[in-house]
């Protein structure tokens, strides 16, 4: 058996026997698919709200910021919120819902990801920290009794569909 | 202090005063940042190599896969290994790297992410278990000393640059 992939079980056993169609990467992707999206959520995260900042913090034209913010409101990622200056007319901000702050982990594992492979010599630009404790921060693969567990001890199976 | 969002701390607080050159994450959507990049690499992690059945069970043309495995390929993501069937010509074979492998904490956020949103009433079609306990296995995101971190309880500072 293979250490490298999953083992795959059950009547998923033969992968050429069965079709993916239910996948929740694709459907997951189908909400952030562009790397536009990504970072305006990465912003998100870093306290960025208002239609500016994103345009600037995240290096985009207006119109793509305004098409990701509005794509990420109707799914549901960000909430909207009125705003207003003194003399000004009110104006909207965004603010990640809990639907949105659960995608962090998925960023923190592409962050570093990055920081292992993709910075040379520099070496990783942000340091990750507990606040609480101090702790370096890490997105790791673990079961639920506490093991840390790589790709090759992972097992797959289809879950039964829930009875009506 | 919001508990939405990380803390920006020492020379990152004030956000508006840095860009985002260095990052990480859009370093790493460069190498996977289509959503065919990251079917592939999820039909990688469940044991495909070869060339028909990517597209086959990515569900993509010839011309998308083979872009999509040259790149992964370039990028150091995948390998490719030449094998030979009887009474016919050498043909090449894709396997994870271990720069590949390490993408896994990312790609099962990201479907952990859609079980919990984008199922509906059919909830999530795959179970993770680890081989050797049996227990169900989940991205998270925990510190050093084994504390699982909330984004808000996260704080985030500047590396020193290292010296040359």
């Amino acid at each position: 058996m293979s250490q490298d992939t999953v083992t795959l079980e059950g009547s998923l056993a033969d992968r050429s026997r069965w079709s993916a169609e239910r996948c929740t990467i694709d459907a997951a992707l189908s909400v952030v698919s562009t790397r536009s999206a990504m970072l305006i959520l990465r912003e998100a995260f870093y306290g960025t709200r208002r239609f500016d900042d994103f345009v600037e913090r995240v290096g985009v034209t207006e119109a793509v910021a305004a098409a990701r913010l509005r794509e990420l409101t109707e799914a549901g990622v960000l909430r909207r919120e009125p705003y207003r200056e003194p003399g000004r007319r009110t104006r909207h901000e965004y603010r990640l819902t809990e639907m949105g702050r659960d995608l962090f982990p998925a960023l923190l594992a592409l962050a570093q990801w990055g920081d292992k492979y993709l910075t040379g010599e520099a070496g990783p630009p942000l340091q990750w920290r507990h606040e609480d404790c101090g702790a370096a921060v890490t997105t790791t693969v673990t079961c639920a009794a506490g093991h840390e567990v790589p790709v090759g001890a992972l097992s797959v199976r289809a879950t039964r569909r829930r009875p009506r």
